[in-house]
């Protein structure tokens, strides 16, 4: 097994010398901005951890489809940022706001091909499958992101049909990352599959914890203003939630706080206090909490499914990592 | 061998069944609008008849990638079109002027993803070096359209660098057509290298026909309107040419075309009978005719590196339907 530090190490290394092509530079400039901004680094650092359950020794084979699985989901990042019209990312400037529309749409594309170049150097043996996985996946990544943006045009979306679209939009990535990994360590089928359950319950857990931060957060470790979905009306699993349990009261009244102005930051603050004094009445923070545990369970029964003791340890560590801040 | 008719057949009947996943209906419906479009499928087509150089029957395994090499055409053509603003496309409205560009972005990212599971079904003998061929090209691709756009905004290009650019937007997806028939038929390395040659020349006599045909072309037969690169100071091979050529006097009066306006159909009349007056000055009529027929011919060479008698004769015939418009 390699231990969680020498993970580390290994993928600071590698996004620290991640190569792209040199010219023209206009095309490449904003990869290379993009990955330099950071971020978690969730799915290749996923990917790597199922594949050390079962190998000693972190090898090209699986470091350069760990890197493509970052690499697909920053171009996911570029595209969504200019459909939403989101001028921040990571305390910096978005690639289209930067470098204009067309750039961004243009070296998206070229990320995301670079990201198939990647995946496409698993070994020979599991080449087929994993492609077929990564393939299938990508198409998922891009289901959820038209649903996301088809649900924004309604009132009200049912809370089964928002878990199905963070499952396509954030769920299926991770999923893939945790198979991944453990695919190109030649791990058992049956292995492969629980590790994919446990990937896409935690992705789901970590999107339900982002919604809860959204809200409930702290500035400083969440990287983002509190209460942006709030003031956006954007879908969230708490608006989700709080629509599905209010009476017919308090369902007109979150209507009535969405509609609330948000010229100037004093509106903004009065508008998320509202809401949340709402959510707060409904118990919505408690049933995010409970609902990110509940997910984490479901996850590390997967886990268990597919290995026991200090494997077991391993993955049950990366979840808390990963979801543990609101706990 | 297999027969030009029966290649013609398979493509018809693989384009009308063509299968794109059902839903979000938001996201495939451009997918499809886009591939009944239609278009001279060169590309497909391409990619069967060298293959059906070295085999009897067609089967899946060069099928799908063919049709891969389609869709990932019309992924880059859905994304030009919001680029450039095109509001026009083989006579219809464009995905991004139908649906939006928030819908174009996205349809256009599932089609390239598409397309990359339609090639990784190329036979596992040769799915490394088809994958490898078709990541690199796909990225060149993107690296032509980045060049094409800051073309743009430069007054004038010197030849060699027009020739590079085009070689990357169009040539290289030919060649790469051209390759990987012959690469899924199992032919030898030097072959399939020298179809690539075959490949490249052709694309760029097709490209450099198509400027021609632009400002010379026949509009019924053409498929749209006659003058539009010069009605909108594209950069083509025959202005490329042109300023090259010119001397200062001249020079300076092809300048003063590109400023004429547009606003109205005369004022558009006026400006394409002004420039085509001055390429004829300066016979870039002629030149480009020459030029079509030298890069044909650098084609032909190419293929008869690879194959000789009737096999031969399959690549001429396939040339002369492709670029024979203009001679």
């Amino acid at each position: 097994m390699i231990s969680e530090n020498q993970i580390h190490e290994e993928l600071t290394a590698l996004f620290n010398h991640l190569e792209f092509t040199a010219t023209p530079a206009g095309l490449y400039d904003p990869l290379r901005y993009m990955i330099a901004l950071g971020g978690k680094r969730v799915r290749p650092m996923l990917c790597l951890t199922t594949y050390s359950l079962y190998k000693d020794r972190l090898g090209k084979e699986v470091l350069q489809p760990a890197a493509g699985l970052e690499v697909f989901h920053n171009f996911t990042l570029i595209h969504d940022d200019i459909m939403d019209a989101s001028a921040m990312r990571r305390g910096q400037t978005t690639v289209w706001s930067k470098w204009g529309e067309n750039t961004a749409i243009l070296s998206g594309d070229v990320m995301c091909i670079d990201s198939f170049k990647r995946i496409a150097k698993a070994p020979a043996e599991c080449l087929d499958e994993v492609l077929q996985l990564f393939n299938t996946t990508a198409a998922q990544v891009c289901e959820g992101q038209q649903l996301d943006m088809e649900y924004e045009e309604l009132p009200e979306v049912p809370m089964s049909k928002y878990m199905a679209m963070i499952g396509l939009k954030t769920g299926v990535l991770i999923a893939c990352a945790a198979k991944m990994g453990a695919l190109i360590a030649g791990a058992p089928e049956d292995d492969c599959d629980n590790l994919y359950d446990y990937g896409y319950s935690l992705g789901l857990a970590f999107q339900v914890a982002d919604d809860y931060l959204d809200a409930y957060g702290n500035e400083e470790t969440f990287g983002k203003p509190i209460g942006g979905d709030i003031i956006n009306n954007k879908k969230s699993w708490l608006t989700t939630r709080a629509l599905e349990k209010a009476d017919e009261l308090l369902h007109e009244q979150i209507m009535a706080v969405s509609e609330m102005p948000v010229d100037i930051p004093s509106q903004q603050r009065d508008k998320v206090a509202r809401m949340k004094e709402l959510y707060e009445k409904l118990h919505i923070d408690e049933d995010a909490k409970y609902e990110i545990i509940r997910l984490t369970d479901e996850a590390l029964e997967a886990a268990h499914r597919a290995c026991t003791g200090l494997r077991y340890e391993v993955l049950k560590r990366f979840a808390d990592k990963l979801v543990g801040r609101t706990r």
